[in-house]
């Protein structure tokens, strides 16, 4: 159980009316930080299952239930649960055969990335992705700059060992290790093309 | 948003003290249904994890947040949620550079297995895992015989399209289309060894 996200002495509930749309899996406080990025990632996975691109999933936010109740005739409704911390990254799933598996993460930063960003359990668990011939890697994107690139988890699990050195991955380093997300309209974020990218690189 | 699990007009609350332990994630009302398969998976995923054999987790099960609390100095609270209809199948992860998904079933009937413990999302996703090159299966146990069989994707979407015909597997069926997973000390169900021989099937 983590105190995620941070907060102070306040009682937030959003609207019921968000249960019912698709969308509100989308609307937990969890996900509210990172909202452009993961609306946009989202967006491409329904675009890539709807064109048998690829199948890949944002998981569910991790939750301990701790009480719920059953009122006659309606939903259940979970009157207690607290937030855990994840044990993975957030999206995974398979394109052509090949098992995909990231994180996605904003920054505002005009010249580096910050690894704080990232977890060590987020680490330990793409470079177990790695090590059985997995893709992994996360896609980080500068705000102020609206760029957005895949950065290969090999690049990203070496830095974490040397983070006594360098507590940040230089934009300049980024730009040059990784692969850019081309703009595009449907999906806005067409992360595939940059995946092909550093596939061919790979093979 | 789906009225799940089935009750009546109670409140249930569950021990804060399993808030401490990492158990708890398996404590959901969610899991309560197949209790002893999930745990044996679970058992067999952080073996595999531990000893570097495959990289299977179970994803969070899916909840809309509503309602959340920030009490001073501790953990948000969440108040008001609701479990969601989930997507796709429980498991996925990396076995030896291939994408593997699945669910698990438990069934007391000794003669089939009903379709109705299945749900049509859950078909389509393992369907669409297939188009894609991935590797689908669902595990099903005949509790009363303490045996545990991994059963092709490919076999249930016919199986699936063919229901009007017919509502069940029979267990007759399941034992000749199936791989059995041998019982083992550690883990119990050693779910790898029968993935194995379906691989080599394929290929």
């Amino acid at each position: 159980m983590i105190n995620y996200p941070k907060g102070t002495h306040r009682q937030e509930k959003v609207s019921n009316a968000l249960t019912r749309s698709k969308k509100t899996q989308r609307v937990s406080l969890y996900s509210r930080r990172g909202m452009g990025l993961e609306d946009e990632i989202n967006q491409a996975n329904d675009y890539y299952l709807e064109n048998h691109l690829a199948v890949i999933h944002k998981k569910p936010t991790p939750v301990t239930i701790v009480g719920v109740d059953y009122p006659m005739r309606s939903a259940a409704k979970i009157t207690e649960a607290y937030f855990q911390k994840p044990s993975t990254t957030d999206y995974n799933g398979v394109y052509q055969g090949r098992y995909i598996d990231f994180d996605a993460k904003e920054t505002s930063n005009k010249t580096s990335f910050p690894l704080k960003n990232l977890h060590e359990h987020q680490i330990r668990h793409l470079a177990n992705v790695l090590s059985q011939g997995g893709i992994g890697f996360i896609i980080i994107k500068f705000t102020k700059f609206n760029e957005s690139y895949i950065y290969p988890a090999s690049r990203l699990i070496a830095q974490w060992q040397d983070r006594s050195q360098a507590r940040s991955i230089t934009y300049a380093a980024i730009v040059e290790h990784s692969y850019q997300i081309p703009t595009s309209l449907n999906p806005s974020l067409d992360y595939l093309r940059a995946l092909d990218s550093m596939l061919s690189d790979l093979t």
